[in-house]
């Protein structure tokens, strides 16, 4: 798996020198040409370019190993901190992939005058989201850097998980006909954290919908098995970038219904009031998947019956086409879903 | 295992708050406090409270998991950079409990500005030391923050390896009468890094040993088995804080030889015109061992046959005691060795 998502944009210039810029943190984006040119000839292989959220490794069971570094500003915001979001971050890439999350390494990066109250409350969130989801965070590493060389504190964490017996998931399983479930409401996490920032407040808050979807994926594998057929976690880049990359991956059209789309009445009025498409937007708490069209149902009852942010819903289709998304709107138009637009929203995550 | 090596010492106060100070990131140091107090509460559980370099993971093979952020200043520094040396740290980590490092995660946080020339040469340096160490890197995340929200870039990397079979070391094998073996010249890391910071050139210059320790510890344990007791990599806190720590969890003495140990001539000049005690400085590519006293002589023979910044030597030996470590000292007298003394060096790796 290669969780780089770089933006293709304007690469910036320093004395004729190309340079990071923030436009290459964001997580959505058609880019590939910085990862292809600067990242996989260098640290590339097989797994890395395999694009999955969890690499497979062998052993005597099937393994998934996955890792996400955390750098949200500010660390704390309504419903959750970077504490559970490292937790649920590398729960969730292993989830999507029909692994049980068992294993876990945390490692942090702490300036020096963090509050010890932040690092505690931060430490407190993350052993209860770790229980929360079975997860044992068996290995750990502090660096402490002066004043001004870090931004309070970055975590890392990186997962191991084992995959349930008999689950095969993959771009290759989506075929026309299918239908794509979204477990709830889009873009509470991305609300949360920017307005949290900016300052704002709105009449109804809007918290994160940071949460495990494990066990959720392992009720939905027992309960659908080979139904589930593709599973993923709409973070930085949001839902629309997650269904552009699986119509492209598997080469069949994806035909989402904009009407069907579950969105927060305070979410929906927020994005208004920022100016901001939630189809952009990172959730930290939801999986969107597609699934067999007569295993559907079932597939709701299970989300509705299992405790979490979730709202779920049948949101549109795949069918034989030529590996685009498309989003037929509430005009009755339909337009091409693109990997991103508009500004990237930096250290949502 | 839990990397997390604070200082006892003072604890900062800001407006009577407690905060960390950088004197909490230094690898040397009895703390015990600060990890008992804030992290193990929160996150602990018998894995990562057993004190291993690596942990044990459940699977059909034995695997180990460990993890390490690295934050070294400058990203660059002679016999090195931050890119080798956040591969060879987890390899090493590994490699120290038996285990042959196989997967790894590289988790990359660069700061705005950062030039790509510098980006390119650290992922040239991890490829070729990930190929060399004969690791590849499964899984990968990148995420960009605002200039002075970090200092150029950080790396954490998690690894898991497997343990060869029948391998056990251990702080419980440690016996009387085992001999105390060093791989090379103690402090080249941590003078290469600080006097490359610092701006100071030496006659000689100082290269940073930054190695995998894999496979050579495959080596070893081919040709000497049970022979070998125990491993550590003395990183940040040095030898001195290894070998404090193994004698204390084994409730064995080790004594160490003043005069035996190595040092380059290089190292020793530059540790003297700085002030430095060689003990306390971070290797990259060394491991102390204990080894039974038989299978001593064949331990040298197989370090020294293997490529590597190595120049073996016996260093001391265990005796029954009460779980101290002390230096027999060059002038005929006999000092205890503490974890750590003076002054924190941070950002070492």
């Amino acid at each position: 798996m290669l969780h780089i998502t770089f933006i293709a944009g304007e690469v910036g210039h320093m004395n004729d020198e190309r340079v990071v810029e923030l436009v290459h943190g964001d997580g959505g984006g058609a880019t590939g040409a910085l990862i292809e040119e600067v990242f996989l000839p260098r640290i590339g292989n097989d797994s890395l370019d395999a694009g999955e959220d969890a690499a497979a490794i062998a052993g005597g069971e099937d393994l998934r190993f996955t890792t996400d570094s955390f750098v949200v500003s500010p660390l704390e915001f309504p419903g959750g901190n970077i504490g559970d979001l490292a937790i649920h971050g590398t729960v969730n890439d292993l989830a999507v992939t029909g692994a049980r999350p068992k294993w876990l390494s945390a490692g942090f990066i702490l300036e020096e005058g963090l509050p010890f109250s932040v690092l505690e409350r931060v430490l407190d969130t993350m052993g209860r989201a770790a229980r929360r989801a079975g997860i044992r965070v068996v290995a750990a590493d502090t660096k402490v850097v002066g004043r001004g060389a870090a931004d309070g504190m970055f975590i890392n964490t990186a997962g191991v998980g084992t995959v349930l017996p008999g689950v095969r998931m993959g771009f290759d399983r989506i075929a026309p006909g299918d239908v794509i479930v979204v477990t709830g409401s889009v873009g509470a996490h991305g609300i949360a954290v920017l307005s949290h920032r900016a300052g704002f407040s709105f009449e109804t808050p809007v918290e994160s919908d940071s949460a495990p979807l494990w066990p959720l994926v392992g009720r939905l594998l027992e309960g659908v098995g080979s139904g589930l057929r593709f599973m993923r976690d709409p973070t930085r880049g949001g839902l629309a970038t997650v269904l552009s990359e699986m119509a492209r991956a598997s080469g069949v059209d994806i035909v989402l219904e904009e009407e069907a789309l579950p969105i927060d009445d305070a979410i929906d009025g927020a994005t208004r009031m920022l100016g901001l498409d939630p189809l952009y937007l990172a959730c930290e708490g939801q999986a969107v998947m597609v699934v067999d069209a007569s295993r559907a149902p079932r597939v709701l009852d299970i989300i509705r019956s299992t405790e979490g942010p979730w709202d779920p819903a049948i949101i549109g289709r795949a069918s034989a086409g030529e590996g685009r998304a498309f989003m037929s709107t509430a005009m009755g138009g339909t337009r091409v879903i693109e990997r991103r637009r508009g500004d990237p929203l930096p250290r949502i995550c």
